[in-house]
Protein backbone atom coordinates (compact mmCIF):
# COMPACT_ATOMS: atom_id res chain seq x y z
CA UNK A 1 0.00 0.00 0.00
CA UNK A 2 0.82 3.53 -0.79
CA UNK A 3 2.15 5.50 2.37
CA UNK A 4 1.70 9.56 1.93
CA UNK A 5 3.90 11.73 4.06
CA UNK A 6 1.55 14.44 2.64
CA UNK A 7 -1.69 14.10 4.21
CA UNK A 8 -2.91 17.31 3.19
CA UNK A 9 -4.19 15.57 -0.01
CA UNK A 10 -6.53 13.36 2.05
CA UNK A 11 -8.36 15.88 4.54
CA UNK A 12 -12.26 16.28 3.53
CA UNK A 13 -13.75 19.46 1.44
CA UNK A 14 -11.85 21.77 -0.51
CA UNK A 15 -7.96 22.20 -1.27
CA UNK A 16 -6.72 24.90 -2.12
CA UNK A 17 -6.18 25.62 -5.81
CA UNK A 18 -3.78 27.17 -7.98
CA UNK A 19 -3.86 30.82 -9.18
CA UNK A 20 -3.63 30.02 -12.53
CA UNK A 21 -6.57 27.30 -11.95
CA UNK A 22 -8.86 29.80 -10.31
CA UNK A 23 -7.77 32.40 -12.97
CA UNK A 24 -9.05 30.10 -15.70
CA UNK A 25 -12.84 30.90 -14.36
CA UNK A 26 -12.57 34.64 -15.56
CA UNK A 27 -14.11 33.51 -18.93
CA UNK A 28 -18.13 32.67 -19.28
CA UNK A 29 -18.13 30.03 -22.01
CA UNK A 30 -22.35 29.38 -23.09
CA UNK A 31 -22.24 25.65 -22.59
CA UNK A 32 -23.50 25.26 -26.43
CA UNK A 33 -20.72 26.90 -27.67
CA UNK A 34 -18.22 24.54 -29.69
CA UNK A 35 -15.27 26.23 -27.40
CA UNK A 36 -17.16 24.82 -24.49
CA UNK A 37 -17.65 21.22 -26.15
CA UNK A 38 -13.72 20.40 -27.30
CA UNK A 39 -13.17 21.89 -23.63
CA UNK A 40 -15.00 19.13 -22.31
CA UNK A 41 -13.99 16.40 -25.00
CA UNK A 42 -10.09 17.39 -24.15
CA UNK A 43 -11.12 16.90 -19.96
CA UNK A 44 -12.94 13.35 -21.00
CA UNK A 45 -9.72 12.34 -22.48
CA UNK A 46 -7.25 13.34 -20.10
CA UNK A 47 -9.28 11.64 -17.66
CA UNK A 48 -8.81 8.31 -19.29
CA UNK A 49 -5.34 9.22 -20.32
CA UNK A 50 -4.80 9.50 -16.32
CA UNK A 51 -6.69 6.52 -16.12
CA UNK A 52 -4.07 4.71 -18.43
CA UNK A 53 -7.61 3.42 -20.27
CA UNK A 54 -8.12 2.86 -23.77
CA UNK A 55 -11.67 5.53 -25.27
CA UNK A 56 -12.83 2.67 -27.01
CA UNK A 57 -13.50 0.31 -23.96
CA UNK A 58 -13.88 2.97 -21.16
CA UNK A 59 -16.08 6.76 -20.56
CA UNK A 60 -15.72 8.98 -18.54
CA UNK A 61 -18.45 10.65 -17.48
CA UNK A 62 -19.03 14.07 -15.68
CA UNK A 63 -22.05 14.92 -13.06
CA UNK A 64 -22.45 17.75 -11.10
CA UNK A 65 -22.35 18.17 -7.65
CA UNK A 66 -20.08 16.90 -4.90
CA UNK A 67 -18.65 12.81 -4.93
CA UNK A 68 -21.64 12.23 -3.22
CA UNK A 69 -23.92 13.00 -5.84
CA UNK A 70 -21.19 11.41 -8.33
CA UNK A 71 -21.87 8.29 -6.37
CA UNK A 72 -25.44 8.06 -5.89
CA UNK A 73 -25.71 8.56 -10.02
CA UNK A 74 -23.53 4.85 -10.19
CA UNK A 75 -25.18 3.21 -7.24
CA UNK A 76 -29.09 4.75 -8.62
CA UNK A 77 -28.35 4.08 -11.98
CA UNK A 78 -26.12 0.77 -12.44
CA UNK A 79 -27.72 -1.79 -10.01
CA UNK A 80 -31.07 -2.91 -11.76
CA UNK A 81 -34.44 -2.90 -10.51
CA UNK A 82 -34.06 -6.48 -8.72
CA UNK A 83 -30.59 -6.07 -7.91
CA UNK A 84 -28.42 -5.37 -4.61
CA UNK A 85 -25.46 -3.91 -3.31
CA UNK A 86 -22.97 -5.28 -0.87
CA UNK A 87 -20.79 -2.43 0.83
CA UNK A 88 -17.20 -3.03 2.16
CA UNK A 89 -16.94 -1.20 4.83
CA UNK A 90 -14.18 0.32 7.52
CA UNK A 91 -15.28 4.20 8.05
CA UNK A 92 -17.54 7.17 7.19
CA UNK A 93 -17.43 7.00 3.80
CA UNK A 94 -18.08 3.26 3.37
CA UNK A 95 -20.96 3.73 5.20
CA UNK A 96 -22.12 6.71 3.08
CA UNK A 97 -22.17 4.52 0.20
CA UNK A 98 -24.43 2.02 2.07
CA UNK A 99 -26.64 4.97 3.16
CA UNK A 100 -26.97 5.93 -0.68
CA UNK A 101 -28.56 2.43 -1.53
CA UNK A 102 -30.67 2.46 1.71
CA UNK A 103 -32.09 6.11 0.61
CA UNK A 104 -32.64 4.52 -2.82
CA UNK A 105 -34.42 1.55 -1.40
CA UNK A 106 -31.73 -0.86 -2.89
CA UNK A 107 -31.04 -4.03 -0.41
CA UNK A 108 -28.41 -3.56 0.79
CA UNK A 109 -25.80 -5.67 2.85
CA UNK A 110 -22.71 -4.46 4.66
CA UNK A 111 -19.26 -5.96 5.53
CA UNK A 112 -17.90 -4.04 8.45
CA UNK A 113 -14.33 -3.69 9.76
CA UNK A 114 -13.37 -1.55 12.14
CA UNK A 115 -12.00 2.12 11.48
CA UNK A 116 -8.37 1.72 11.18
CA UNK A 117 -8.50 -1.96 11.16
CA UNK A 118 -6.90 -3.95 7.72
CA UNK A 119 -9.79 -5.47 5.53
CA UNK A 120 -9.30 -9.53 6.01
CA UNK A 121 -9.65 -10.64 2.14
CA UNK A 122 -10.12 -14.47 3.40
CA UNK A 123 -13.18 -12.99 5.10
CA UNK A 124 -14.18 -10.68 2.16
CA UNK A 125 -14.05 -13.57 -0.12
CA UNK A 126 -16.54 -15.51 2.08
CA UNK A 127 -18.99 -13.34 2.39
CA UNK A 128 -18.33 -12.38 -1.74
CA UNK A 129 -19.15 -16.16 -2.35
CA UNK A 130 -22.05 -16.29 -0.29
CA UNK A 131 -23.75 -13.17 -1.58
CA UNK A 132 -26.67 -12.51 -3.69
CA UNK A 133 -26.00 -9.01 -4.32
CA UNK A 134 -25.31 -8.00 -7.81
CA UNK A 135 -23.10 -5.19 -6.75
CA UNK A 136 -20.27 -4.88 -4.60
CA UNK A 137 -18.91 -1.23 -3.82
CA UNK A 138 -15.96 -0.07 -1.84
CA UNK A 139 -14.09 2.92 -0.79
CA UNK A 140 -10.30 2.81 -1.94
CA UNK A 141 -8.76 5.44 0.48
CA UNK A 142 -10.66 5.67 3.60
CA UNK A 143 -10.40 9.54 4.05
CA UNK A 144 -11.79 9.54 7.56
CA UNK A 145 -8.89 7.45 8.26
CA UNK A 146 -6.28 7.93 5.39
CA UNK A 147 -6.55 4.43 4.86
CA UNK A 148 -6.11 2.46 1.41
CA UNK A 149 -7.87 -0.33 0.93
CA UNK A 150 -7.16 -3.50 -1.10
CA UNK A 151 -9.21 -2.69 -4.59
CA UNK A 152 -7.39 -5.10 -7.13
CA UNK A 153 -7.63 -7.83 -4.97
CA UNK A 154 -11.41 -6.96 -3.58
CA UNK A 155 -12.41 -6.03 -7.34
CA UNK A 156 -10.51 -9.14 -8.66
CA UNK A 157 -12.59 -11.40 -6.51
CA UNK A 158 -16.00 -9.20 -7.55
CA UNK A 159 -15.06 -10.20 -10.85
CA UNK A 160 -14.54 -13.60 -10.41
CA UNK A 161 -17.81 -13.94 -8.59
CA UNK A 162 -19.54 -12.12 -11.58
CA UNK A 163 -20.18 -9.08 -9.64
CA UNK A 164 -20.20 -5.84 -10.43
CA UNK A 165 -17.89 -3.58 -8.66
CA UNK A 166 -18.25 0.06 -7.38
CA UNK A 167 -15.12 1.90 -6.58
CA UNK A 168 -15.23 5.33 -4.43
CA UNK A 169 -11.79 6.48 -5.16
CA UNK A 170 -12.99 9.98 -3.86
CA UNK A 171 -8.91 10.50 -2.45
CA UNK A 172 -7.15 8.42 -4.16
CA UNK A 173 -7.71 8.97 -8.26
CA UNK A 174 -5.14 11.32 -9.81
CA UNK A 175 -2.84 10.56 -6.83
CA UNK A 176 -2.33 7.48 -7.39
CA UNK A 177 -2.22 4.76 -9.93
CA UNK A 178 -5.25 2.65 -9.99
CA UNK A 179 -5.53 -0.98 -11.91
CA UNK A 180 -8.49 -0.88 -13.35
CA UNK A 181 -8.38 -4.55 -14.63
CA UNK A 182 -11.12 -5.66 -12.35
CA UNK A 183 -13.16 -2.22 -11.76
CA UNK A 184 -16.16 -1.51 -13.40
CA UNK A 185 -17.36 1.97 -12.38
CA UNK A 186 -14.78 4.36 -10.73
CA UNK A 187 -16.05 7.81 -9.19
CA UNK A 188 -14.06 10.71 -8.03
CA UNK A 189 -14.22 14.38 -7.42
CA UNK A 190 -12.91 17.41 -8.95
CA UNK A 191 -11.66 19.08 -6.03
CA UNK A 192 -10.07 16.17 -4.71
CA UNK A 193 -6.16 15.01 -5.95
CA UNK A 194 -6.80 16.84 -9.25
CA UNK A 195 -7.07 20.11 -7.32
CA UNK A 196 -9.85 21.63 -9.68
CA UNK A 197 -12.51 23.46 -7.86
CA UNK A 198 -15.76 21.89 -6.24
CA UNK A 199 -18.74 21.79 -8.62
CA UNK A 200 -19.00 18.35 -9.88
CA UNK A 201 -17.51 14.63 -9.91
CA UNK A 202 -16.62 12.38 -12.93
CA UNK A 203 -17.39 8.57 -13.35
CA UNK A 204 -15.04 6.15 -15.24
CA UNK A 205 -16.85 3.27 -16.65
CA UNK A 206 -16.04 -0.02 -18.56
CA UNK A 207 -18.53 0.71 -21.38
CA UNK A 208 -19.86 -2.91 -21.58
CA UNK A 209 -21.49 -2.47 -18.28
CA UNK A 210 -22.46 1.11 -19.61
CA UNK A 211 -24.45 -0.08 -22.15
CA UNK A 212 -26.27 -1.94 -20.67
CA UNK A 213 -27.82 0.28 -18.18
CA UNK A 214 -30.09 2.54 -20.28
CA UNK A 215 -33.64 3.05 -18.43
CA UNK A 216 -32.62 2.06 -14.96
CA UNK A 217 -32.21 5.06 -13.29
CA UNK A 218 -33.76 6.04 -10.01
CA UNK A 219 -33.55 10.10 -10.74
CA UNK A 220 -33.74 12.64 -13.99
CA UNK A 221 -30.95 14.76 -12.39
CA UNK A 222 -28.37 11.93 -11.69
CA UNK A 223 -29.35 9.81 -14.58
CA UNK A 224 -25.85 8.22 -15.50
CA UNK A 225 -26.96 6.53 -18.64
CA UNK A 226 -28.09 9.57 -20.03
CA UNK A 227 -25.83 11.73 -18.88
CA UNK A 228 -23.11 9.94 -20.74
CA UNK A 229 -25.29 9.18 -24.11
CA UNK A 230 -25.91 13.11 -24.44
CA UNK A 231 -22.65 14.04 -24.05
CA UNK A 232 -21.38 11.31 -26.56
CA UNK A 233 -24.43 11.75 -29.04
CA UNK A 234 -24.89 15.31 -29.40
CA UNK A 235 -22.10 16.71 -27.28
CA UNK A 236 -24.29 18.82 -24.79
CA UNK A 237 -24.82 18.54 -21.32
CA UNK A 238 -28.51 18.06 -20.64
CA UNK A 239 -28.88 20.21 -18.13
CA UNK A 240 -26.51 23.68 -17.34
CA UNK A 241 -23.28 22.64 -16.29
CA UNK A 242 -21.26 24.50 -13.97
CA UNK A 243 -19.22 25.72 -17.09
CA UNK A 244 -16.88 27.98 -14.83
CA UNK A 245 -15.94 24.64 -12.65
CA UNK A 246 -15.04 22.61 -15.95
CA UNK A 247 -12.98 25.61 -17.39
CA UNK A 248 -10.96 25.12 -13.88
CA UNK A 249 -10.41 21.54 -14.12
CA UNK A 250 -9.31 21.55 -17.42
CA UNK A 251 -6.65 23.75 -16.20
CA UNK A 252 -5.70 21.64 -13.18
CA UNK A 253 -5.37 18.27 -15.60
CA UNK A 254 -2.98 20.42 -17.36
CA UNK A 255 -1.18 21.21 -14.71
CA UNK A 256 -1.28 17.48 -12.97
CA UNK A 257 0.10 16.38 -16.67
CA UNK A 258 3.24 19.49 -16.48
CA UNK A 259 4.03 17.71 -13.14
CA UNK A 260 4.32 14.64 -14.24
CA UNK A 261 0.92 12.64 -13.92
CA UNK A 262 -0.10 10.53 -10.96
CA UNK A 263 3.79 9.76 -10.71
CA UNK A 264 4.95 13.46 -10.69
CA UNK A 265 2.39 14.04 -7.70
CA UNK A 266 2.98 11.41 -5.80
CA UNK A 267 6.62 12.31 -5.48
CA UNK A 268 5.12 15.88 -3.87
CA UNK B 1 -48.67 39.76 -17.33
CA UNK B 2 -45.07 41.59 -17.57
CA UNK B 3 -43.50 41.75 -20.90
CA UNK B 4 -40.09 41.84 -21.39
CA UNK B 5 -38.45 43.35 -24.02
CA UNK B 6 -35.24 42.34 -23.39
CA UNK B 7 -35.59 38.70 -24.13
CA UNK B 8 -31.99 37.86 -23.71
CA UNK B 9 -33.13 37.34 -19.75
CA UNK B 10 -34.72 34.33 -20.55
CA UNK B 11 -32.36 32.42 -22.67
CA UNK B 12 -31.71 28.99 -21.30
CA UNK B 13 -28.42 28.20 -19.98
CA UNK B 14 -25.52 30.80 -19.01
CA UNK B 15 -25.79 34.10 -19.41
CA UNK B 16 -22.85 36.22 -18.89
CA UNK B 17 -21.82 37.47 -15.69
CA UNK B 18 -20.14 40.90 -14.78
CA UNK B 19 -16.28 40.81 -14.23
CA UNK B 20 -16.97 41.67 -10.50
CA UNK B 21 -18.83 38.70 -10.77
CA UNK B 22 -16.17 36.63 -11.54
CA UNK B 23 -13.31 38.30 -9.71
CA UNK B 24 -15.23 37.01 -6.44
CA UNK B 25 -14.44 33.62 -7.53
CA UNK B 26 -10.39 34.01 -7.18
CA UNK B 27 -10.33 32.95 -3.77
CA UNK B 28 -10.04 29.08 -2.39
CA UNK B 29 -12.59 28.77 0.96
CA UNK B 30 -13.10 25.84 3.14
CA UNK B 31 -16.71 24.84 3.68
CA UNK B 32 -15.85 24.83 6.87
CA UNK B 33 -14.00 28.54 7.51
CA UNK B 34 -16.44 30.78 9.36
CA UNK B 35 -15.62 33.82 6.45
CA UNK B 36 -17.33 30.63 3.93
CA UNK B 37 -20.62 30.25 6.72
CA UNK B 38 -21.06 34.31 6.72
CA UNK B 39 -21.29 34.43 3.23
CA UNK B 40 -23.98 31.56 3.32
CA UNK B 41 -25.70 33.48 6.06
CA UNK B 42 -26.06 36.20 3.52
CA UNK B 43 -26.57 35.07 0.26
CA UNK B 44 -30.25 33.00 2.67
CA UNK B 45 -31.17 36.79 4.12
CA UNK B 46 -30.53 38.33 0.67
CA UNK B 47 -32.54 35.98 -1.22
CA UNK B 48 -35.61 36.28 1.18
CA UNK B 49 -34.91 39.69 1.16
CA UNK B 50 -35.35 39.67 -2.63
CA UNK B 51 -38.49 37.48 -2.26
CA UNK B 52 -39.83 40.38 0.31
CA UNK B 53 -40.23 37.33 2.97
CA UNK B 54 -39.31 36.92 6.66
CA UNK B 55 -37.27 34.63 7.73
CA UNK B 56 -39.14 33.77 10.19
CA UNK B 57 -41.71 31.95 7.90
CA UNK B 58 -39.79 31.36 5.55
CA UNK B 59 -36.31 29.20 4.43
CA UNK B 60 -34.19 29.66 1.41
CA UNK B 61 -32.36 26.34 0.59
CA UNK B 62 -28.76 26.07 -1.61
CA UNK B 63 -28.81 22.90 -3.77
CA UNK B 64 -25.84 21.81 -5.75
CA UNK B 65 -26.34 21.23 -9.37
CA UNK B 66 -28.71 22.61 -12.06
CA UNK B 67 -32.08 24.21 -11.95
CA UNK B 68 -33.16 20.47 -12.63
CA UNK B 69 -31.60 19.41 -9.65
CA UNK B 70 -33.40 21.83 -7.41
CA UNK B 71 -36.83 20.90 -8.48
CA UNK B 72 -36.12 17.34 -8.02
CA UNK B 73 -34.79 17.78 -4.85
CA UNK B 74 -38.46 19.34 -3.82
CA UNK B 75 -40.37 16.95 -6.04
CA UNK B 76 -38.48 13.87 -4.18
CA UNK B 77 -39.07 15.46 -0.88
CA UNK B 78 -42.03 17.12 -0.38
CA UNK B 79 -44.26 14.85 -2.10
CA UNK B 80 -45.06 12.14 0.65
CA UNK B 81 -45.06 8.05 -0.33
CA UNK B 82 -48.95 8.33 -0.71
CA UNK B 83 -48.65 11.56 -2.19
CA UNK B 84 -49.01 12.38 -5.82
CA UNK B 85 -48.01 15.26 -8.74
CA UNK B 86 -50.71 17.58 -10.66
CA UNK B 87 -48.32 19.45 -13.37
CA UNK B 88 -50.30 22.38 -15.06
CA UNK B 89 -47.83 22.54 -18.69
CA UNK B 90 -47.85 24.79 -21.61
CA UNK B 91 -44.03 23.98 -22.38
CA UNK B 92 -40.41 22.02 -22.58
CA UNK B 93 -40.07 22.44 -18.72
CA UNK B 94 -43.39 22.04 -17.75
CA UNK B 95 -43.07 18.44 -18.92
CA UNK B 96 -39.55 18.26 -17.49
CA UNK B 97 -41.39 18.66 -14.00
CA UNK B 98 -43.69 15.71 -14.65
CA UNK B 99 -40.64 14.02 -16.24
CA UNK B 100 -39.10 14.56 -12.74
CA UNK B 101 -42.31 13.04 -10.84
CA UNK B 102 -42.36 9.92 -13.14
CA UNK B 103 -38.43 8.84 -13.03
CA UNK B 104 -39.29 9.04 -9.11
CA UNK B 105 -41.88 7.05 -9.56
CA UNK B 106 -44.53 9.15 -8.03
CA UNK B 107 -47.81 9.39 -9.58
CA UNK B 108 -48.23 12.25 -11.81
CA UNK B 109 -51.54 13.61 -13.97
CA UNK B 110 -50.76 16.80 -16.05
CA UNK B 111 -53.31 19.48 -17.60
CA UNK B 112 -51.64 20.23 -20.86
CA UNK B 113 -52.32 23.93 -22.67
CA UNK B 114 -50.74 24.28 -26.05
CA UNK B 115 -47.19 25.86 -26.03
CA UNK B 116 -47.98 29.75 -27.12
CA UNK B 117 -51.19 29.05 -25.19
CA UNK B 118 -52.81 31.34 -22.72
CA UNK B 119 -53.84 29.10 -19.57
CA UNK B 120 -57.48 28.77 -19.06
CA UNK B 121 -58.44 29.49 -15.28
CA UNK B 122 -61.55 27.70 -15.65
CA UNK B 123 -60.21 24.77 -16.92
CA UNK B 124 -57.40 24.46 -13.67
CA UNK B 125 -59.80 25.47 -11.50
CA UNK B 126 -62.02 22.87 -12.64
CA UNK B 127 -59.26 20.15 -12.91
CA UNK B 128 -57.60 20.74 -9.17
CA UNK B 129 -60.99 20.73 -7.50
CA UNK B 130 -61.55 16.64 -9.51
CA UNK B 131 -58.16 16.18 -8.51
CA UNK B 132 -56.78 13.90 -5.69
CA UNK B 133 -53.04 15.03 -6.35
CA UNK B 134 -51.90 16.28 -2.71
CA UNK B 135 -49.55 18.74 -4.62
CA UNK B 136 -49.25 21.00 -7.84
CA UNK B 137 -46.52 22.19 -9.79
CA UNK B 138 -46.40 24.66 -12.54
CA UNK B 139 -43.60 26.74 -14.36
CA UNK B 140 -44.14 30.73 -13.69
CA UNK B 141 -41.88 31.80 -16.99
CA UNK B 142 -41.99 28.71 -19.72
CA UNK B 143 -38.50 29.31 -21.12
CA UNK B 144 -39.29 27.96 -24.30
CA UNK B 145 -41.72 30.04 -25.30
CA UNK B 146 -40.74 33.17 -22.94
CA UNK B 147 -44.53 33.01 -21.73
CA UNK B 148 -45.89 34.50 -18.39
CA UNK B 149 -48.24 31.92 -16.18
CA UNK B 150 -50.86 33.01 -13.70
CA UNK B 151 -49.03 31.77 -10.84
CA UNK B 152 -50.87 33.61 -8.37
CA UNK B 153 -54.33 32.50 -9.64
CA UNK B 154 -53.25 29.01 -9.74
CA UNK B 155 -51.12 29.10 -6.34
CA UNK B 156 -54.52 30.65 -5.31
CA UNK B 157 -56.99 27.64 -6.53
CA UNK B 158 -54.64 24.92 -4.97
CA UNK B 159 -54.48 26.77 -1.77
CA UNK B 160 -57.89 26.40 -1.48
CA UNK B 161 -58.58 23.11 -2.65
CA UNK B 162 -55.76 22.34 0.01
CA UNK B 163 -52.78 21.21 -2.20
CA UNK B 164 -49.03 22.26 -1.78
CA UNK B 165 -48.38 24.26 -4.30
CA UNK B 166 -44.83 23.76 -6.27
CA UNK B 167 -43.39 27.44 -8.08
CA UNK B 168 -40.74 26.30 -11.28
CA UNK B 169 -39.10 30.47 -11.22
CA UNK B 170 -36.35 29.49 -12.93
CA UNK B 171 -36.39 32.24 -15.87
CA UNK B 172 -38.38 34.85 -13.71
CA UNK B 173 -37.18 34.65 -10.02
CA UNK B 174 -34.85 38.10 -9.43
CA UNK B 175 -36.81 39.65 -12.62
CA UNK B 176 -40.15 39.80 -11.64
CA UNK B 177 -41.34 40.34 -8.16
CA UNK B 178 -43.43 36.98 -6.83
CA UNK B 179 -46.52 37.30 -4.73
CA UNK B 180 -45.80 34.28 -2.90
CA UNK B 181 -48.86 34.41 -0.59
CA UNK B 182 -49.52 30.47 -1.83
CA UNK B 183 -46.58 29.64 -3.00
CA UNK B 184 -45.43 26.59 -0.64
CA UNK B 185 -41.81 25.74 -2.89
CA UNK B 186 -40.28 28.65 -5.61
CA UNK B 187 -37.29 26.83 -7.23
CA UNK B 188 -34.69 29.00 -9.38
CA UNK B 189 -31.41 28.97 -10.20
CA UNK B 190 -27.98 30.60 -9.59
CA UNK B 191 -27.38 31.53 -13.29
CA UNK B 192 -30.19 32.69 -14.26
CA UNK B 193 -32.00 36.38 -13.71
CA UNK B 194 -29.44 37.09 -10.74
CA UNK B 195 -26.96 36.54 -12.86
CA UNK B 196 -24.51 34.00 -10.86
CA UNK B 197 -22.29 31.68 -11.94
CA UNK B 198 -24.06 28.03 -12.80
CA UNK B 199 -23.42 25.54 -10.43
CA UNK B 200 -26.56 25.32 -7.93
CA UNK B 201 -30.13 25.77 -7.35
CA UNK B 202 -31.86 27.61 -4.71
CA UNK B 203 -35.05 26.64 -2.78
CA UNK B 204 -37.66 29.18 -0.72
CA UNK B 205 -39.95 27.36 1.18
CA UNK B 206 -42.60 27.93 3.57
CA UNK B 207 -41.50 26.96 7.02
CA UNK B 208 -44.92 25.15 7.53
CA UNK B 209 -44.56 22.94 4.78
CA UNK B 210 -40.81 21.91 5.69
CA UNK B 211 -41.47 21.14 8.88
CA UNK B 212 -43.58 18.20 7.92
CA UNK B 213 -41.16 16.79 5.03
CA UNK B 214 -38.51 15.09 7.37
CA UNK B 215 -36.99 11.21 5.79
CA UNK B 216 -39.47 11.88 2.78
CA UNK B 217 -36.27 12.19 0.72
CA UNK B 218 -35.99 9.90 -2.07
CA UNK B 219 -32.31 10.79 -2.61
CA UNK B 220 -29.48 11.04 -0.38
CA UNK B 221 -27.65 13.75 -2.54
CA UNK B 222 -31.05 16.02 -2.98
CA UNK B 223 -32.67 15.45 0.15
CA UNK B 224 -33.99 18.80 0.63
CA UNK B 225 -35.03 18.57 4.32
CA UNK B 226 -31.45 17.39 5.26
CA UNK B 227 -29.81 20.39 2.96
CA UNK B 228 -31.77 22.98 4.77
CA UNK B 229 -31.69 21.45 8.79
CA UNK B 230 -27.88 20.49 8.13
CA UNK B 231 -27.43 24.02 7.42
CA UNK B 232 -29.35 25.55 10.85
CA UNK B 233 -28.24 23.54 13.18
CA UNK B 234 -24.23 23.74 12.05
CA UNK B 235 -24.09 25.48 9.14
CA UNK B 236 -22.33 22.93 7.05
CA UNK B 237 -23.12 21.99 3.63
CA UNK B 238 -24.31 18.15 4.14
CA UNK B 239 -21.44 17.17 1.39
CA UNK B 240 -18.99 19.80 0.00
CA UNK B 241 -20.43 22.35 -1.66
CA UNK B 242 -19.39 24.77 -4.81
CA UNK B 243 -17.40 27.15 -2.79
CA UNK B 244 -16.40 29.39 -5.54
CA UNK B 245 -20.15 29.69 -7.32
CA UNK B 246 -21.25 30.70 -4.07
CA UNK B 247 -18.62 33.46 -3.93
CA UNK B 248 -19.65 34.36 -7.40
CA UNK B 249 -23.38 34.42 -6.12
CA UNK B 250 -22.78 36.63 -3.25
CA UNK B 251 -21.47 39.03 -5.71
CA UNK B 252 -24.01 38.96 -8.01
CA UNK B 253 -26.93 39.39 -5.78
CA UNK B 254 -24.94 42.19 -4.23
CA UNK B 255 -25.02 44.12 -7.58
CA UNK B 256 -28.24 43.34 -8.04
CA UNK B 257 -29.38 45.64 -4.49
CA UNK B 258 -27.32 47.98 -5.97
CA UNK B 259 -28.93 47.87 -9.33
CA UNK B 260 -32.07 48.64 -7.63
CA UNK B 261 -33.29 44.98 -7.11
CA UNK B 262 -36.15 43.53 -9.26
CA UNK B 263 -37.67 46.89 -9.66
CA UNK B 264 -34.02 48.25 -11.21
CA UNK B 265 -33.18 45.09 -12.93
CA UNK B 266 -37.02 44.97 -14.56
CA UNK B 267 -36.47 48.34 -16.02
CA UNK B 268 -32.78 47.28 -17.42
Amino acid sequence: MPNYKNKILFTPGPLSTSETVKLAMLSDLGSRDEEFQEIILDIEKRLLLLANLSPTDYAAILMQGSGTFGLESVIGTAIPKDGSLLVIENGAYGKRLAQIALTLKIPVQIINFREQDNFCLKIIKEKIENSDATHIAMVHCETSTGMFNPVLEVSKISKNNKKVFICDAMSSFGAVPIDFTYIDYLISSANKCIEGVPGFSFVIANKKDLINIEGQARSLSLDLYNQWRSLVTNKQFRFTPPTHAFLAFRQALIELFLEGGIEGRAQR
